[in-house]
């Protein structure tokens, strides 16, 4: 499944990373999410199979994640302080550094859809709130109530947390989170995509690292296609997936060393959280210093495999 | 002038780059230009003379120019399609890596006090819009009519832009744009601040590079303070100013080298520019691959040094 170039296609996904312990999560829930990161490999997998790009790829991906309730992205998105869904996204082409990204939408069903519009016109880079969704309308991308992107579940976990006064992330409360996906086509190109609805009970207008190019996402055919999650706010300040960039290309730091290396930096911050990446060759890294990360891979194979769990290795759904 | 760390203090301004004629601006624009930017350079440098932070330092810059109509940022933004004023500005402490960012904000006479609030707060960095503009208030920020900001040479220049369909740059047509500063502290200590009215006749929800940690503004004790100047499209896709700052950290480059590094990187990307950026010791620097960038810097003898046009040298306003 390699072309002239010698790439061999490779994708990969998370859905978040946090402090989940198992008996929280729960057996049926468990192989719900399995099941949902498998359909997400599975989606990515057959663009990289039938010779598709690695943006098509991440963001098929990055679909099925943001369309299935149990994560925080899409539909199932966490809730602000307000009680509204306010999601961000972006992606980036590794070929060219092109790249999309948008910020506190919530009419939206596929942020990510708007993120690869952006990317695709070229003009703007980053658009958000009400702005961002007239100029998705304006290509063709439905405006839904933003209701329909509210779960039960959301407005529960909403409620516990304004008991507690507390803004939480996703996967601390409730073991699911940010969403992403990296991939390298058979041509060696990379792209990033994340996609998010933030933090429950987070201030309205709160953005993280997801719709931040250079936190959340980065993509150079040169080094490596980066998607972050964790403390989005750690993640900015450490420009995250750039550094992991940065220190491939510039101190020739082979890409397990750089993922590591900007975790430690998370950490130094006060923060926490989790990375995938995939580089020009080799298999992707999937790192995270949180007990739990929602994360799985696939290759020319065509068999997914998945894993939730510190110290759990990759395994079929 | 320096303390037991030995350091020196400095700061920088600049008020955009672009591609602005001198015969467009115009003798009297261009002293009104030149003594606004020697006012902004007084404040910063007063803080700094009387052993205050880099990071009062820059803010205090940056107020003087958000304050003064001629420039893009504060009263005197340009205005978007919609003819409304949509301000970003970001802020961070090379200390600790504390950031504060609001993009999208009307109704704050200076969007940078906000991140200012942000950075100090500690909970979130990046807000946007309304939500960003009601937590404002919530720390005391004055909510003003964003009619207050609107001057009548940016309704003009809007209609200019409407007639030709562009989205234009300040300082491309006008030769104004972007603010910033950077700053060095007796104590060592470095600060970068940036705030800005975006591009005339930009899509409402736009969010350009000022707004954005890591692509306008950063700062690290270690390395550098930056603040950038250009298309801010393309500043997101390099990462600008956290690019200079990692070809320090992981290529020993010196600060001179990386800034021009990444402008070379911008034009790559189809862009360009200048950027101001300071490091632990000697002089600030200030470069540009445009025809024009408003700057100017001051040390410890109190006397501004301001500058325009290309290969014109600083000197006193």
């Amino acid at each position: 499944m390699t072309d002239a170039s010698g790439a061999q296609f490779a994708l990969a996904v998370h859905g978040g990373a946090g402090a989940l312990p198992r008996e929280r999560l729960g057996p049926e829930r468990e192989r719900t999410m399995r099941a949902a990161l498998a359909d997400s490999l599975r989606a990515g997998g057959r663009v990289l199979a039938g010779d598709g790009s690695a943006l098509d790829a991440v963001v098929a991906a990055v679909v099925v994640l943001e369309d299935h309730p149990a994560f925080n992205a899409g539909i199932g998105s966490v809730l602000n302080a307000a009680g509204d869904v306010e999601m961000d996204a972006s992606l980036m082409d590794g070929r060219d550094a092109r790249a999309g990204a948008v910020a506190g939408v919530r009419a939206l069903a596929n942020p990510i859809r708007a993120a690869r519009a952006l990317l695709e016109e070229g003009r703007h880079v980053l658009l958000i709130g009400a702005g961002a969704e007239s100029w998705a309308a304006s290509r063709g991308l439905e405006r839904i109530a933003p209701g329909r992107l509210i779960t039960a579940a959301r407005r529960a976990q909403l409620d516990r947390a304004r008991e507690g006064n507390r803004v939480s992330r996703d996967h601390d409360e409730e073991g699911r989170g940010t969403v992403g996906a990296v991939a390298r086509d058979v041509r060696g190109h990379l792209a990033a995509a994340t996609s998010t609805g933030g933090m429950t009970n987070k201030r309205e207008g709160r953005v993280g690292d997801s719709g931040v190019i250079g936190a959340g996402t980065w993509a150079d055919d040169a080094t490596a296609a980066v998607s972050g999650t964790g403390h989005g706010e750690v993640y900015i300040r450490g420009a995250f997936a750039h550094s992991i960039h940065a220190r491939c290309a510039l101190a020739g730091s082979d890409l397990e060393a750089a993922c590591a290396a900007a975790l430690d930096r998370v950490a130094v911050l006060g923060g926490s959280g989790g990375v995938i990446a995939i580089g020009p060759s080799g298999p992707p890294v999937l790192a995270h210093d949180t007990p739990a990360m929602f994360r799985g891979e696939v290759g020319p194979d065509a068999a997914p495999r998945v894993a939730i769990f510190r110290d759990e290795p990759l395994s079929a759904p």
